[in-house]
């Protein structure tokens, strides 16, 4: 008899496996059930399909030459069968079979496997307050809630949306609402910043400038406490602030995986609650693989599990059970997190640890900063870009990096090459030398990457002695929080003039960078002095040279202006 | 005293060495010497210049901060020397001294040194032709010839120009004078491809089609035998095949490292005349450094050395120099001669070994081509690229990646992040598992440099039979190439009827995709069956599926229909 494959879950990692393992195995029977009657849709796409990016949510389900996944596609096309509008209630993994019950009818029925596979997923996380089961609250969980957004929006019915939460799906949820339906949007976020944990504050600040600048509201560390209502229909939400009138509520607090029906049958399931699986997919037991949104994985840096449901691990995930139910001991090794978002006209980008996590984990870790431009400077496309290297001072390893920039691929560019290093181990000194393809409308000579390694190196070694961001902005604010520091800028003096006439030339010192070699007698050397240029290189370069005459009271701001203009400071002269 | 640092070469590697180590040690007297006037340039910008997209070639020699990098300004910022306007000419390794002339008036000095960088660069090959030195012939090799180049551009004295030589530099230089000056314009290589053991040749072809399609004529496999001119102008160029009329050639026949000063030194030389360094760019005399154009490397791939004259590597390069020479024991590993070039609305890039390349090195090797969506493919600016990797088939190791695809930085970032895991010995499975930053605008959830490493592991393992392009080519060129041949057509038939039509259902045979489980039995079983596809994928499917009901006899092709349009194609019923 042929082997009798049977799949719970019909998105993304479960597709994937049953259409691989019927290539390796054709004449396996291969069953997929899920409980949706919409199936092996791009999930990722929703806050395109809502924005109108996508016309027709179809176009989520099709594949590359415009055919619809549906029911028949996967038979026809596949050889594979789908069950769809039917649950999995239950496994029995004595006899091998899988309890499914019909949406429609509640009728209940036995599916018997040689191999099963859990791709059950996520559902997202609903805050638990008052008014959360209104009308209008929406979470962003599957393409009928999509389908219903877009509807309502439509329909005019849309004027004002509070999204809550300020990770990934929420940022573009909210630029979805209020790029073309101009929807009057606001964001919460009860952290002190967006997509904690993913990227660092300094980015974080970035998108939430460059979104506030597109009329999205934004308020940080301020959770909803409620959801109001009149008639069952939301009428708004309130925080401990204040309150926001709104017809609809995106609930964008993160997802958790979906394992409650590998936790009833007994497999083993992670303190965060995700199905746990090795190298080959496998769950505790071994003719039960699980992949998707409802595993974790190895983090390929911190060697620590971790949950990262996104779509792109899903189908990598899934090829691998394929494989291994079909004999081939393909493995997963791990991931690191990669991330990617657009936002309006600029996009951020991460991969690794973030310095908060790294420290969290126990790194003695440390960030580079640099904001040069992203190709040859003298190209005409050529545009300012942020990047941030965390590393491990004591054994030079790279955690991860972190990149702002106008919206284009060249963030990914850098993402992408990055997490191709830290899989392998690579440390700041490989980042140096990597060797990003170069031609002067792609990029600079010194790519962007190798810079900031160089700044990492540098910092490694104690040749750079820096101030971070934060420290800046906090002296900025507040002159008296630092009393001894006085600024140092090294700009053309077009830049640095408007300075020290708004500060006095006591608190803002301005020398051009050229002429410091033979002007630096003038510096005030009883102050500690933070060298300010545009990306920082200029300033390392001067920190270098008064050290060999002798003023080592110096620090350099890492990124320069250049980093935190693009962080909305309300304090620059003519601020972008 | 204070260590005394010479650089001969002031172009790339030099003062970046030059500044590195000055910084790593301010007391150091550090002196780079140039024959030329104008120094510190972007030389690989010199096609933007001449363009017009970069106006000014001062602009070249500018920083990111807009100075222009002259003698004063390395005195001034950088605390350098610069004896510009001065050949060096000999080295007296017993003494440490190297003499040099001035250009200007014959003058000559000895200069002492503790240490000394050579960074003599490369210059151009001249190809040993009647007429070479005919006012009118440039090559590619400083400003000043740029400069003249666009001053008789912007006059209008140029109506009709000959490239020879279908490299970067060549095709790079032809856009130039098409696009924008619309100067009809001829290309002449050698080679039977353009970009010859950079990529291999449906790469090359695609970037010909596309640069035909701009109106550049390109002729292969054509040398120029002679230039024609008169009254000392060039009027023309004579091939074996044709004599074209033209004002202007730019010879681009390739580059030579300039290594006489070293070679008569008593250096080391490699038997291709580049000065042969350690890792830490040591030549065999270990006070003496060389980078840059002038040196070979190590090839990451192959182990071998190898000669890569870019200015990303001597920048990279140049930094270690500065680094040893200040007592840092920095190396610089290798390369993999990544490369990316733009060619009117396109690129191509490529990084590690060519097919040709690989197979001429004794690799046991294969490629694996697809054509997909270069990000998902319902998002708006979704394009379909075409990649190509080259594996190993007896270790599963990838030696090289090449893309192509429209012009922006989505090629880069697969062409980037395959040269980090190149760097780092990355096998097929590494490739399939590579995490790519995944949101829809960027990307595919299973991305392009994902999808290419699946097409090789299939390949590896025996479970995709294909045939090449250049074979569905030469059939579809003459069908008895390959008599027992018939196509398998499995679009659908919108696009499969024409062909049908035209060639006839013997030769044609169109099943829809979906369609081929239920009518396998019409097929044509005693030929062999090319399947045909758009990516090459669909085709895979189907070779699986039939293979399990006993049909052997099929050949996928690789890339599919995406890829074979690209190269310019005329017998496609609607070409594009």
């Amino acid at each position: 008899m042929s082997e009798r494959i049977v799949i719970v879950g019909g998105v993304a990692a479960g597709p994937k496996a049953a259409c691989r393992v019927k290539r390796l195995m054709q004449d396996a029977q291969v069953t997929i059930i899920d409980q949706d009657t919409l199936i092996s849709y791009g999930g990722c796409g929703i806050p395109y399909y809502v924005s109108g990016d996508v016309s027709d949510e179809s176009e989520l389900r099709a594949t590359s030459f415009h055919m619809v996944r549906d029911e028949a596609f996967f038979k026809n096309a596949k050889g594979v069968d789908v069950l769809s509008g039917t649950r999995a209630v239950a496994i029995d993994r004595q006899n091998k079979q899988v309890k499914v019950q019909s949406v429609a009818s509640g009728e209940e029925r036995e599916i018997p496997y040689d191999k099963l596979m859990l791709a059950t997923g996520s559902q997202p996380f609903v805050l638990p307050i008052p008014g959360n089961d209104l009308d209008g609250v929406f979470t962003i969980s599957n393409l009928h809630k999509a389908i219903e957004i877009k509807r309502r929006i439509a329909r005019g019915k849309v004027g004002k949306a509070v999204v809550i939460g300020g990770g990934a799906i929420g940022l573009e949820m909210a630029e979805a609402l209020a790029d073309l339906w101009e929807v009057e949007t606001t964001v919460l976020e009860f952290m002190d910043q967006v997509l904690p944990r993913i990227v660092d504050a300094p980015m974080a600040a970035m998108v939430v400038h460059h979104m506030r600048n597109k009329d999205v509201t934004v308020h940080l560390g301020e959770g909803a406490a409620e959801i109001l209502g009149e008639d069952g229909q939301v009428t708004g939400v309130r925080t401990a602030q204040r309150t926001i009138d709104c017809d609809l509520v995106i609930m964008a607090a993160g997802v958790r995986p979906r394992s409650e029906l590998a936790g009833a049958a007994g497999l083993q399931i992670s303190p965060m609650g995700a199905i746990v699986v090795n190298e080959r997919m496998q769950t505790s037991d071994p003719a039960i693989y699980a992949a998707g949104d409802c595993v974790e994985v190895m983090h390929l840096i911190s060697g620590k599990k971790f949950y990262a449901p996104l779509g792109s691990l899903a189908n990598k995930e899934g090829r691998v059970v394929g494989d291994n139910m079909a004999g081939i001991p393909s493995t997963f090794k791990g991931a690191l997190g990669s991330f990617i978002m657009k936002a309006f006209d600029v996009c951020v980008g991460a991969t690794g640890l973030s310095l908060d996590v790294a420290l969290a984990e126990g790194y003695d870790a440390d960030v580079a900063l640099t904001a040069p431009s992203d190709r040859a400077h003298f190209f005409p496309t050529e545009a300012i870009v942020c990047y941030q290297m965390v590393f491990d001072r004591r054994t030079r390893k790279v955690l991860g990096l972190q990149g702002f920039g106008p919206m284009g691929d060249g963030i990914s560019a850098r993402i992408d090459a990055a997490a191709a290093y830290l899989a392998m181990g690579a440390t700041i000194d490989d980042f140096g030398t990597l060797e990003m393809a170069y031609a002067p409308p792609f990029s600079a000579a010194i790519d962007a990457i190798n810079a900031v390694a160089y700044v990492a190196d540098n910092l490694c070694d104690g040749r750079l002695r820096k101030t971070s961001v934060q420290s800046f902005l906090d002296w900025m604010d507040n002159f008296s929080s630092q009393p001894d520091w006085v600024a140092l800028d090294i700009r053309h003096p077009a830049e640095a003039t408007p300075f020290v006439t708004k500060y006095g030339a006591d608190l803002w010192c301005a020398i051009p960078y050229n002429e410091v070699r033979q002007r630096y007698r003038e510096l005030p050397v009883d102050k500690t002095m933070v060298i300010l240029c545009d990306a920082g290189t200029r300033s390392f370069e001067v920190q270098s040279f008064l050290n060999s005459v002798g003023v080592t009271n110096t620090l350099v701001l890492s990124g320069g202006f250049n980093v935190v203009r693009r962080m909305g400071v309300d304090w620059y002269p003519q601020n972008d």
